[in-house]
Order: C-alpha cells, then sequence, then structure tokens
C-alpha cells in the first residue's frame, strides 16, 4: 500500500526485526522446553529478550509472561486475576472506552456472576477520578483502564488511577497495546500492576504480545498445559516471533523522542491543513493525545465511502478500529464522548507511523478532500 | 544441531514454508480486519488457507478456527464445550496418556467443578473401549482422547471411540497434535467432532494452530474481544503464521505416504540395529503407532545421562516429551502403561523426520551404544 496511514491497526514489520527473526526460523528450531543444545539456544534467547523488555519498562523479568499477542494478555489478565481473587470479592471496574478485548472479557465474566461498572469519561476521553473512587466497593479487586485510547488516542490519567487504587488495595491493569511504542514508560513509577503489549503495533511480528503482572498478585493461566512462562501460560514458545517483539521493542525505544517528535510533526501537519476545511472536527483530547493519532469528523460525508474512497487511490485508513469493523454498530469510543449522533458515521481515524513522509501527507490531505468533497 | 531426532518435540521450519510466509512479513502487511486492500489481501489469503485446511482433513472451512498452536486449541475445545453445555452437565472423559495441555485443562475443570473420568490404558498406550462405554453417564458432554500418543506414538482406536460417543450422545474431541503430518486423516470418515492441531509438528512455524469445530456444536471462547474467527477467537490475525501453517499442511500431505515410507524405513532401521542390545527394550504398541516415533528403555542408564551425552555428541533426542520437561516427576505415559519403576527414568524417545538421513541414524546408532554402554 502506497499510503498507509491506519498504524494502530497495525504496523510494516521493520526490516531489522525480520532480520533478527530470520535465524530463528532457519537455524535456531529447537524447542525452548529441550534440554540439549539447539533447545537452551532458544531457552536463552527468550530469556534475553524477557530481560531486555523488563528493562525497558523498568520491571523485573519474572513478571513478564510471553502470550500471542493483546487480546490474549487482556483476558488473561482480567480473567487471571478475577479468577484467582474470587476469595475477595466479584468486582471490577473499567472504563467505557476501553478496547474490545477488555469490554468482551468483562461481559463474558458478568456471564459467570461477577459485576462490572463501566466509568464513563469526558468529552475528551478522560474517565473521572472522583468516579473511580466512588465505584470502589469492598468486594472491587480490579480497575482495568487503558493506558491511551485505540480510536481517539487519549492517555489517562494512569499515575492517580493506580494511586487511587492502591489506596484502596484494588489491583489496576493497564492495556498499553496502543500506548508502547508511542509513548515512554516506567511501570514502577506509574504503579502499574498488569499491562498488556502486543508486537504489531510497533513494527514487530502479528501473533505475540507480553504481559507483565507484578510479583505477589495471584491470577490464573488461561491456557493451562505445559510448565512454559512460569506455568502461567502454556504452549510451545514461539521464539521466532518473541525475538522480533524483543528487537521491535528496542528499535523503537531506541530514539522514542526523535521518532515522536517526527510522527507528531505529520499528524500536526495533517491537521494544520484540513481544521480549516468549514466541514472538518477533530476529536478528542487535543492535548493529551498519542502523537500518531488523528481522530476526525467529516460532516455529511459517510465514513465507509471515506473509506473506499481513498482506498482507490492506494491511501489506508480506517472507519474506527481494526477490531471493530464487521460490527455494523457505531464506535462505542465516540458515542461515550458524546459525539453528535450523525456525526458517528462520519468519522475515521488517521494514524501516522514511522515510515510516513511528508510528502504522502500531502497526497492524504489531497485525496481526503477530493473524497469528502472539503 | 547436525543430528536431529526429536521432531516430536519440534520440526525444522520448511524452507518453502518461509518462502511462502516472508511477503505477508515485508509486503502484505495489512490487518485482516481491515478493509481497504491490503487488509483484504490479508484476509483473503487466510481465508483460502482456512478453505485448504478444511478440503485437507475433508471438512468446513467455516469449522476451522485459527489458535496459537495445540496447547490453545485442546484448552479452548474443552473448557469452550464444557462451559457452553453445562446445561447438559459437569462430567467429561479422557485418557490418563493425554499430553499436559489436555490433562491440565481437565484439572483446572475439575477445580471449578466438573467431573473428570481418566480412562486407563493397556500396556500399549490403548484405551480400554469397554471402559469408556461404562464410564460414560447421563451428564457426560464430552469425551477426550488423543488420535496418536506424543511419547510412544501409540495410535487410538478413534472411529472406535467416536461410535461410542455418538451412540451415546456425547461429543468426541481429540488431539491430533502428533498425528496430523504423520498419518492421514478424514475427519468425517472417523466421526470426529473437534480436533487440535498445531503448526511446528509438520514443518510450519511455531505459535499458530488450529481448531476443527464440527458446526452445530456450542462451544465458548477462551479469548473474548473482536470479530476474528466468526467471534470464537480474538485478537488480530497472525497472518504470516497463518500462511506458513497452510503451506506446511499441503506439503506434508502432498506426498505422505512416500515420506511415511521413508521415515518408517530410518525408524525401523534404526530399532532393527537397536533392539539387539541385551539392555534395550522397545516400548508401546509396535504395530500400531506413528512412524516417527521410538521409545526405547536402555536399562540401568538415566535419560538424562543419554540426552546429555548424546547432546555433546550433538545429537538431539529427548527424555520424555519437551512440554514435560521442567518436571522431575516421571513421564505419567510411561506410568500408565505399566513400565517398571526402575526403567522409568532410563527411557528416551527418538523421533525421526523428513530431514533425517540414513547415515545420520547410523551415527545415533553409534553415538547411543556408547553412552549407553550397550
Amino acid at each position: 500500500m502506497k499510503y498507509y496511514f491506519d498504524n494502530s491497526a497495525t504496523t510494516r514489520l521493520d526490516d531489522e526485526v525480520l532480520n533478527e527473526m530470520l535465524p530463528y526460523y532457519t537455524e535456531y528450531y529447537g524447542n525452548a522446553s529441550s534440554i540439549y543444545k539447539l533447545g537452551q539456544k532458544s531457552k536463552n534467547k527468550i530469556e534475553s529478550v524477557r530481560n531486555k523488555i523488563a528493562e525497558i519498562l523498568n520491571t523485573k523479568s519474572n513478571e513478564i509472561y510471553f502470550t500471542s499477542g493483546g487480546s490474549e494478555s487482556n483476558n488473561l489478565a482480567i480473567k487471571g486475576i478475577m479468577h484467582a481473587n474470587i476469595f475477595k470479592g466479584k468486582h471490577l471496574i473499567t472504563s467505557s472506552i476501553e478496547h474490545p478485548s477488555v469490554l468482551n472479557t468483562c461481559k463474558s465474566l458478568e456471564e459467570e456472576g461477577f459485576e462490572v461498572t463501566y466509568l464513563a469519561v469526558d468529552e475528551k476521553g478522560i474517565i473521572n477520578l472522583e468516579s473511580l473512587k466512588k465505584s470502589i466497593r469492598k468486594d472491587t479487586i480490579l480497575v482495568s483502564v487503558m493506558l491511551a485510547n485505540n480510536e481517539i488516542g487519549t492517555i489517562e490519567p494512569i499515575k492517580e488511577i493506580s494511586n487511587i487504587c492502591h489506596q484502596n488495595g484494588v489491583i489496576f491493569h493497564t492495556d498499553a497495546v496502543q500506548a508502547i511504542g508511542n509513548i515512554k514508560l516506567d511501570i514502577k513509577e506509574l504503579g502499574i500492576d498488569s499491562l498488556s503489549l502486543s508486537s504489531h503495533k510497533f513494527y514487530g511480528p502479528k501473533g505475540i504480545g507480553a504481559l507483565y503482572v507484578r510479583s505477589g498478585i495471584k491470577f490464573k493461566p488461561l491456557i493451562d498445559g505445559g510448565h512454559q512462562e512460569r506455568e502461567m501460560r502454556a504452549g510451545t514458545e514461539n521464539v521466532p516471533s518473541i525475538v522480533g517483539m524483543g528487537k521491535a521493542l528496542e528499535l523503537v525505544y531506541s530514539n522514542l523522542d526523535d521518532k515522536n517528535k517526527y510522527i507528531k510533526g505529520l499528524r500536526d501537519y495533517f491537521e494544520e491543513n484540513i481544521k480549516k476545511l468549514p466541514n472538518v472536527i477533530i476529536n478528542g483530547d487535543l492535548n493529551n493525545r498519542l502523537s500518531s493519532i488523528s481522530n476526525i469528523t467529516i460532516k455529511g460525508v459517510d465514513s465507509n465511502t471515506l473509506v473506499i474512497g481513498l482506498d482507490m487511490r492506494d491511501v489506508a485508513i480506517s472507519n474506527g478500529s481494526a477490531c471493530q469493523s464487521g460490527s455494523a454498530l457505531p464506535s462505542h469510543v465516540l458515542k461515550a464522548i458524546g459525539i453528535r449522533e450523525d456525526y458517528l458515521k462520519s468519522t475515521v481515524r488517521i494514524s501516522f507511523g514511522k515510515y510516513n513522509t511528508k510528502e504522502e501527507v500531502d497526497y492524504l490531505i489531497k485525496s481526503l478532500k477530493e473524497v469528502g468533497k472539503c
């Protein structure tokens, strides 16, 4: 795709990442649970990746678990913590703008008899800390609030949330799938107890992710079986993908400030040009969001028309999140921030990445004006 | 590794498989849930892989679900079916020689209040069909018996088991992770309701597998979230790995009889040479097992000594299954087939693959004689 502006859905694999992965496909193919050299080669490599990830996020390596991606990590954290702490209660708090892998996990837990409070957000997409405090009950086990939203990019007040949780003896999980790779993150400093990340959002391979769970926090496995991942996640380790994820995280955090400045430059240049147009609104928290995301409404134009019209011009953008497509329903995030009913179906997400150029953004603006008739 | 004889733990990725995967890493990186061309390219490819897998196994493509591997498939099938059919009862039957991803799933269900019957096996590793019949209760939902055992290779009487299940209105799941790629399989003809497979056991990539569930059978997702896999398995589709698994399955079934004859030739040649030795016993069902596996006891020699001694000679073999390692306990499979207590720790698995040669087997025999002092 010539003009790829859907970097929040997935990113193009970094060539350096692929090069790092290849020997683990062709040469070092041992099962990491095997005790001979070829197996130990795999084992040692995945442990070195675990160490690297722990170091980058400022946590300990025995608090990092490899999974098949962000959705599995969110399911493992939320179901795992709720099931393991049922002796304390059955209540869980989340926000109304979470990713489907959090919201549908909550729905599944409700079917089992757990109780869930869904916190409202303001027009910027931020939860109300007073509401959070008031929602905490004696039987509240867990609060799950995303670090940054995947449709509008809003960054939640994570440190304040974790403080409130810990003052009340509640565990705090955050879905950081969109945030990791876009903002610096110090798990200890932010007081996060559990965190999900997904490799393909930061130029790594699909089908691999990680879950951080602070040691001491009880959770139950989702996938039972062998002794892998300290018995918390069974299944032969996906060595090449783990290697790829480690390299991708290393690369993305190697000069994050520069990359972010570059990506924010593109996004801001785009918005400078587009916000002058009479029928365009930029949604979300303009001062406090990921520098990669722009969520815009083009009044009177159907978002499918926009996405398809741009696709015909070789431009990829998205009408909502990829995980949301297949659903005919309007975005729950846009509804939660109170976007007007008639704007819901006229809103698209444009998400920028390190491979985008200013020339591409110019073409995007031109194409958007043509298709959006603005 | 020069002499790799642990093909039941994992296999070396086929170069043709990697070549098929690469464009989906470098060029066609779209999220399969995205509606623009690049996304649809991914979507169409994974649907063509789904069709291909369904065709090879003689089932329908809407009965194939992609997962992260064999362990997830077994967990999804067994937990998913039990949870979705709880209105009927809480009883499940399995065998005592299943893979840990089945046995530990059963244990986890027992903790939830489900009841599990573990069927004994004879000295060859085969379940008793009369015992199976007698174990079925009014509230039995599911029978889960593996197609072929991963340590001794014994093939279970699948068609007879499925007949008994269906005569009694019970669902039949089989863990075919070791069997797929080694024996021909017609799901319809065998009357299988649910089946797990794992790509890295047949020269495909790690971290990807599939679950077949016959349409009409209710099961619940393990990973909730987006609309992927017809809402039964959330998470961004792992496109390159799905492509790799499809190619690997196609290749392995393209001339299976020839490959099997070749692998069986190597295994039989190995056993011809080794069985003459006074302190060697070959375990399992010698007439009814996968042609790739040889499970042998070398009396008086510790299996760790064997594995490490061979490793020093650049030969990879295994003391039990890879998913079992990390455990200090002797193999539950060997115990179940009634191997003498003092032989349990003197038993190893040698598993052959398409890349092995007769020269390699000669070296294996020589090395085994040296290390085993036989």
